[in-house]
């Protein structure tokens, strides 16, 4: 791809293969010519899934359907197409997906309920399973566990870079590792452009424990970014624990301690790739970090960052490199949450600059407009009512972002 | 001005005086140089108030001022500058609103509580009321009635153009009066654009029965536009009755019916202005009227509305001229109100492009196409589970607005 975001990581990490896991990746031509749009996983016998989906009112028949199979909990197989969303397309989206489905049962002998299904791509054009269905037995002769860059590489729509992330964690004192990779660029582009995650682990739970770590580790991650602040129709989060190797005792209770350190690394994994769609946010120069203390709640807290984080005053002057902090103030007003105006304290880059609802007498102004210059913007803002907090991550909004999406589909 | 929005109306509209209102405006240099940026109103004795301010939890001094007098029910003068908003500046900012209100009243003769003040500009500046002060009486001398445009063009900030509307009005068969100004261009830049709206009527109306006027009218209004969904923390709309010279018999209850066309008239003299407002938002080139029908209550389809209004991704596809009305999907789906997918409908200036939860077979792309490149565009949605409806309108989003915001201070 021409451009990459300045923003990226060097290059894609390494990351380790999950026993129970393979993958393998091609064209089947359902909307892109020459590249790689189709992803296959398959996943041993016994797999746990558990699924956090979009909010949105408008789900795609790809998310309705996995809404459904993962409350089986069972898992065999993964298959995600990028060029078509299949949503908003009425009762043929709910064919196709059927069809890709029987597709992949065919091949891995297994039951519908344990196929799971993702599309990234145009809105409200019908999709034509046909070419999927017909590619899926090349991509099984070609399963491999290692093929993660190729795999992250397939699902990009928009992306200018794929997305990894891995990390090992401990349980009951044994290892296990878990391995994931995402897609998005905006969050969301409704259009070309839809946050998918899909996270592999080869820890032994059942669906049920599975469910409540992904859930909090979601709300922390992929609920704490934005790139634009519109929600797309697809957006999709599925963990699978293939419990293949693993050598750690059951856990079964959903509360069990034993658990604690998974669960911070699922959780910071999580933070990893939902940060890398942050920084490839379309036409992003910059990766900003917001912070609110001292709100009533961490629900109202988060409410004040993302209003921050959202606000297209705020993202220009991110954008122009401009320590234009009275747009924090607009934004921590608009939030509807309670705000203390004659308490509120605001840093950049850990210089005050206001303090007790007003500018701080004869600040420093030189390392805050070095700071904004940067790649990385800090924003710190406690508003004096209470002990809530919380960060979000988001991009600025820059020229470039209009073109993208001024100027989408033709 | 250099640039004028190509929204903008062909040229100021004649606005006839209002018996009891004389104004004028001038140059007193709080941050502009060469252009005038204050204006005084001078109010007849026994004029009444109503005001609906900003719900920014962060107000201005000005706001947290007229919020207080407005309850007097009583206005004698009205005094604006821009060029500073007055707004999250600590107790300095409440002394400057008392300093030039002390001022206003010493001239004219009258209570702290009957004058108004407004600022419009940057926020978080300390600002200096002396020259404010120092040029009222220069401004007194020089009173007119009929000095509307000048009026209209001293209150503007990144205005590109004056903004005024009359109507009048029969109240039990004898003729009123309305005749009103606003600014603002972003709704709202909270940095130096806010909206500001002062109404004045020669109807003799007690404040009360003004305030219940006043409030479903500006809802219908102010608080049906959009332009980047940012709320400024000095938004003011201020309704005078002067009483002088009407001659319709005394209303004192607050649903007399005799009032029907003078809300009437006053809502379309709102929706004109607010209107007017869109048509000079930062960057716009093309003015959008989003309609959303059967939506659960009304209060539901204003929401709805207001997400496809806000989204950053329907904006910029009207900047594009692109049809792409899956964002105005995705829109519906974020607004977090029922919404029946199934039984959505879209139409696109008149033509109808989805249906039953996709898109119409073979519906003519060429006339929608066409509607897009125009100034002008009509989104209707009809989101099927009941009868509630709402219009909100909009501007498009361009990298005009970008260049503006992300470069403003400098």
């Amino acid at each position: 791809m021409a451009h990459r975001s300045p923003l990226a990581p060097k290059e894609f990490p390494a990351l380790p293969p999950v026993p129970g896991v393979r993958m393998a990746s091609g064209a089947c031509g359902v909307r892109y010519e020459g590249r790689e749009d189709l992803l296959l996983v398959e996943l041993t016998p016994g797999t746990t899934v558990a699924g956090v989906f979009t909010r949105s009112r408008m789900p795609s028949a790809p998310v309705d359907w996995c809404r459904k199979a993962v409350t089986g909990g069972a898992a065999r197989a993964v298959v995600v197409n990028t060029g078509n969303a299949n949503a908003f397309t009425g009762a043929a989206g709910i064919q196709a997906v059927e069809k890709t489905v029987s597709g992949a049962c065919a091949l891995l002998g297994c039951r519908p309920e344990e196929v799971f299904v993702a599309s990234t791509g145009v809105i409200a054009e019908k999709m034509d399973p046909a070419p999927i269905v017909s590619a899926l037995p090349g991509l099984r002769d070609k399963l491999r566990d290692d093929a993660w860059e190729a795999a992250a590489t397939a699902i990009m729509t928009t992306d200018t870079f794929p997305k990894g992330a891995s990390r090992s964690a401990v349980i009951d004192g044994r290892p296990v590792v878990l391995s994931g990779i995402a897609k998005g660029a905006g969050m969301i582009a409704p259009d070309m452009a839809t946050m998918l995650a899909f996270v592999f682990t080869d820890a032994a739970l059942p669906a049920g424990v599975l469910e409540t770590c992904l859930r909090p580790a979601a709300d922390k991650s992929f609920n704490a970014v934005s790139v634009d602040g519109d929600t797309s129709t697809s957006d999709t989060v599925l963990l699978f624990a293939t419990g293949a190797g693993a050598d750690h005792p059951p856990i079964t209770s959903l509360g069990d301690p034993r658990l604690r350190d998974f669960r911070r690394k699922l959780t910071e994994l999580l933070i990893d790739l939902a940060q890398q769609i942050v920084r490839d946010g379309e036409g992003a120069s910059k990766f900003a970090t917001i912070t609110v203390t001292g709100a009533a709640s961490a629900r109202a807290a988060r409410r004040i960052a993302r209003a921050i984080a959202d606000s297209p005053l705020v993202k220009t002057a991110i954008a122009g490199a401009d320590a234009n902090w009275g747009r924090i103030v607009m934004a921590v007003g608009k939030a509807g949450e309670r705000a203390e105006r004659d308490r509120l304290a605001i840093h950049i880059g850990g210089v005050r600059v206001a303090e007790n609802g007003t500018a701080v007498p004869g600040y420093d102004e030189a390392p805050v407009a070095a700071h904004m210059k940067g790649r990385e913007v800090e924003i710190a803002v406690d508003v004096g009512v209470g002990r809530g907090r919380a960060t979000v991550w988001t991009c600025d909004l820059t020229e470039e972002y209009i073109r993208i999406n001024a100027d989408y589909r033709s």
